[in-house]
């Protein structure tokens, strides 16, 4: 069971919360790990979406923040996937070095032990 | 890289947001596909990791929500992770049937035409 969509539907099916914001969940493409979850407004989800280079919201900044745009480590958009609400956003992406900004390939580094 | 960490460290981890809340992402653990995301209070969480069975807080209906307490369509945890900043949890699950309330496997089922 798979749907696609058009840009603008896609575009149309997203429902930003009271900030305006959507989460978006980065997901390496190849291996499936997830490497990241950062939200999105409709412009850098509509940068995201027409240059293939994830970008991002900066909650904190109040500002655009295209992921790699200081440390290289950039995030070619796959797939571009929403859930059946619409209130989330997935992405499959070619990570460039760590996701993380410590450094770790993904900022999921820590868990629970057994 | 990865770090073990304790259930209380685990707790004490998290940053809720304004709200009390946390969104919490359940991957399947044998596939790593994404499922759903939704989220946690404290009380969901702590629920969570003592029981093994994902428990969610319903932000529409304000109140815990044991995933497929009515439906049968549970979601057994695997491994919690938590992200640097502590303001995203990713669970891996064992899901039982379909994790979306539309039948879907995934709630993932639509993405953008390339």
């Amino acid at each position: 069971m798979s749907e696609t969509l058009t840009r603008e539907e896609f575009l149309a099916n997203v429902a930003f919360n009271a900030d305006g914001l959507v989460p978006a969940v980065a997901q390496d493409a190849e291996t499936g790990e997830i490497l990241m979850l950062a939200w999105m407004n409709r412009e850098s989800l509509a940068l995201t979406l027409d240059s293939g280079a994830m970008t991002y919201w900066s909650r904190s900044r109040q500002s655009l923040w295209r992921k790699g745009e200081t440390s290289g480590h950039t995030q070619e958009v796959v797939d571009a996937l929403i859930d059946c609400d619409g209130d989330t956003l997935v992405f499959k992406v070619r990570q460039t070095g760590p996701a993380c900004h410590t450094g770790a390939r993904s900022c999921f580094f820590r868990k629970i032990a057994k």
